[in-house]
């Protein structure tokens, strides 16, 4: 029986107790958060659990084999460092780090005592990525050409970070799995009007082979969009992800150039067939990727969102920070080496 | 009465003259197209106008004073410099000319020739943005902190122009007549993936006072969009083109920052309120205009879309190329002087 | 080459004219509108066509073959009755007549003189109702379990017939040729509001086999929405007819009870798979429906929209009627003979 | 302090007992199900309240002030009839009883010994019905013309009842809050298809001063809709439930008809001016109306959804399964006497 603490009882730490308590051989056995009305909401909602104010408690204790971190990202760095030494496990909320070289530190601590780093990248698990996965690499989309992603809506602005670091780590991870490579270059632009953190920006993404990736990110917007369009050769994709029961449409369209040899002149010819909405996966997916920590430790497996994968994440948002600061100006990023792609399982 | 000739029959050219023949003070009184086929279906739908085969016909007619041009825009300057050296003022569809320099040439010439040159930003003329222009100059809005435009749908490739001359034209002029300022700087990324010429791409503009905009623009979209947000610091509005009926919605939506005396925090407050869908005028956008540009002969009125209208939008088309080329770096705008925005008396 | 001559130049009429003069095979000669503007307009847009006010000089034209009516409804029957009379095929708006009496009188005269009368079920050509009855003919919906429309909006309140008279015959005529067998009975409830015309009704229909079909029609709706829900056994589709592309959505989801042998309990299952959005035909169904009004003339075919199939609707019209006077009784409907129903051939 | 037992912990008792759980002045001190798995999840969901397998310990118990009934509604009269006989004030699902006799009694019972009968028709107080009740009391729809209300959607089909009683309580108890006075007439059709029970069904309701109701219910819905028209004189409304956000559209829009005294004819006028979506307020509604149970008990306050409106409701259920079971013949309901409506006090 895996023994689990959970660190910070805040926005997320609920729904990491209440799914990792419902997983098979595992058991959550503390709670810590350093707010006293956040470990009086814990003790309410589940009796049986210690709760502790003390985030050391949890990480020291010799009773504990994995921890969950789910506090704000300045600390994920110190409170994962030492959770590795005392030989935990660890699942831990995204962005993984604030830099490229904690992160790092952290892959390499955890290799050498042969422990799991896990960042929660849920979307990974979703019905909808699971769907869009499997027909990328079925070859239904054909070559793809573009991939545009809009996530914006009003809030919630934070004190202390962009709108960068909240809601980009969800597209890049999703990026990052779905079309499995590392990108090129590249290039962001954004402009900070409340606090002065950034809270509307864009970035470009180019990915070899001409495929480009775009994100609107925005934290004043009057309305709610989580929109996913995939463009490719064969297909095209939308993904609205606030549909309750239609969320993906696949289009049978596209754009083809005929070169005919008898004539010097290419035609362009469009295809609109029909549309598919296919049913997605109806599980939960923060419970499906709770069981798959758990099955990581016991098998011994690499997970498709290990610590290697919350770095390439973070290498990427500090390469768009860094565009960001010059107003948009192209960022290479061969600093990614290939070895960070590893091939992993997914999850059955 | 003013005798309008027009030059171009193809997709827009019917749309002028039947917008043309049906307003007061002028007649359309001949039409060129080089091409046959578009010929005879001018002669059939409009048997009392004659048409000829040479669009020098309609440049050098004693009997015309006005010439509206529908044409490919590589053809714009020199069709339009023969009709103003001919004593013709220009009507001429967007993009207005391929370069500045084509631009400045017309419009000194114009000047010269005391003739009037209008750049056909047809959606400067609908219900939608006279509203919103209203909106911004009554101050409802306040301050704004974005402009965000999407303009995407499946084709039509052109095949010597890239997406950015054909899609981006309609949102610049929007912006220019909307934000009522030049921008300061501009950064564009964008892809190839059919023929050659970008047919994704992506603009942000940077306009003084920390407002931004951004362009998305795609000819391979399996779903047309027409969606541009505006976000003020007092409410925010959506224009979604494409609803018959509620085009506009203004959220009373925000974000603001109180600081208290009494404390080194700041806090940010969220407002939600209601949400208005006012009327829109219903005439076509269109047929104003081309009244517009006969009152603007008639009264010796600037034009909001006149030749330095339709310049300010070149300069900015052209440096959204040179961005495009260079993979996204941030191009500079001082280039564009004050005196290019005159105060304009917009149409009653 | 048929010859054929428009009577009413009004709301539909330009459309006939249009249509009519676009098929193979055919040529409009002459058009009649008793209403002096109108005429004017249809002289305008048709200078080659000759025109009249007087609907007899289209009736009694020796050199016109067959004539379509698009005028009020009660002037069908006597401007039917005379073109007939004098040896003219006739193409007559919906609904036929004011009266089952006189549908049939004018199908006897038809068949006497070996005349075709085609009723304007325009709805039947469309790339929707198509797909559909492919659908339902190919047994892919399975059996019917309902067919539920509706068909609301503000106005064109007519100031001499109800909302039944003039929005139910659309759906009426789909339901019977969807459903290919008359009605048992119907059930009609509705309210006046404005002149004293109901404006406001809904309607029950019952078919053999528990099939049940409802029309809800609204002359008040803030709203404009035409949608039919079928659901059958096997799938279920929603037709929203206002959706520029995705019109019609096949939904892969039923109930079914299953009952086990060794069980006395029925345990109801629930089914809820992919939805499919076909790519409907692109083509006007006028343009369809006047293209097989020549083909019927020219090959003796007997149409899906003959005269026979007018008057079942307008025998439906006529239960609707009598059941809204009393509040909403049943009427049962075996007068409709079986023999009404004949095996017609869809156009191609 | 009331104290409060529960009985049921099926489908709708665990939102009971988390929002009794909730309120000021009441704690939920005993659960009771027959069911054994519903009784574990009761105990692991809430360790510090008493649960027990027999229904009859809640009703006889002596610490208990007040019972909350969420079972089969065949057993509510039995149930409630031993509550109250035993000194406790009844809280009870939608529909009230199965016959008007039962609710008779009931209502009768509890006038006798003083207590508080309350039946759960939560929609009344959600913020959207909130508002529209206010709107129409304000005069601001003007005369009401029609309700419209569809209510559909798959499953869940019940082994022993038709979709009527589980569906149309909902549509029933918000039409007789909002029009706030009792219908005149009846009509109902309706064909079961799965197992014996109807599954589709229409009911159309006749008001005083020609305002008309209908009611669409369909547990065979491949799409789920809950949407309510309301059409007045001078605004029209559309409530959309299944909206995150914009739930509630007011619509300046209608018809009027002008008579001219110097004209015999009647113009019809049609207006279509601003949309506006009001912010509704957010609480949920089950919590305030439990709040509302207490303090109704505490202040001897007569709710607006008390035994008698639970009676009215039954009442129109019984007429509209007679009229079902005739085939949609019009049910007069005289017998609903005024005496029947009562003036409440809604909550604050």
């Amino acid at each position: 029986m895996l023994r689990i603490g959970i660190i910070g009882y805040g926005y997320w730490g609920p729904n990491l107790v209440r799914n990792f308590a419902d997983i098979d051989g595992a058991t959550v056995t503390l709670i810590s958060d350093t707010n006293e009305a956040a470990l009086k909401r814990a003790q309410a909602a589940y009796p049986m659990i210690s709760v502790t104010p003390n985030d050391y408690d949890v990480i020291l204790s010799p009773t504990i084999d994995a921890v969950a971190i789910a506090t704000p990202v300045s600390t994920h760095y110190p409170l994962a460092k030492r959770a590795l030494e005392n030989g935990k496990h660890v699942f831990v909320e995204k962005p993984f780090t604030t830099s490229a070289q904690q992160a790092e530190e952290l892959i390499e601590l955890a290799d050498r005592k042969s422990l799991k780093i896990m960042v929660d990248h849920t979307f990974l698990f979703t019905g909808a990525v699971k769907k869009i996965k499997q027909l990328i690499d079925d070859g239904v989309l054909g070559r793809l050409f573009y991939f545009d992603s809009i996530r914006i809506n009003l809030g919630l602005l934070q004190k202390d970070s962009n709108v960068i670091w909240d809601l980009a780590p969800h597209d890049l991870s999703i990026m990052d799995y779905l079309i499995g490579c590392n990108p090129i270059a590249i290039a962001a632009t954004g402009t900070a009007h409340i606090n002065g953190f950034e809270d509307v920006a864009y970035v470009t993404i180019y990915y070899p082979d001409n495929l480009i990736a775009h994100l609107s990110i925005n934290w004043l917007s009057p309305v709610k969009i989580r929109m996913t369009m995939i463009g490719g050769q064969k297909k095209m994709l939308v993904w609205n992800d606030l549909e309750a029961d239609e969320k993906l449409k696949i289009y049978d369209r596209g754009v083809e150039v005929e070169t005919k040899e008898e004539s010097y002149h290419a035609r362009i010819n469009y295809r609109s067939g029909d549309v598919w909405v296919p049913r997605l996966e109806q599980v939960e997916a923060l419970k499906t990727e709770a069981q798959y920590f758990a099955d990581c430790i016991y098998n011994n497996l690499t997970a498709i969102n290990d610590g290697v994968a919350g770095l390439r994440i973070v290498k990427i948002l500090e390469a768009i920070i860094q565009s960001l600061k010059t107003g948009g100006c192209v960022i290479c990023l061969e600093k990614i080496p290939a070895a960070l792609r590893t091939v992993n399982l997914a999850p059955a």
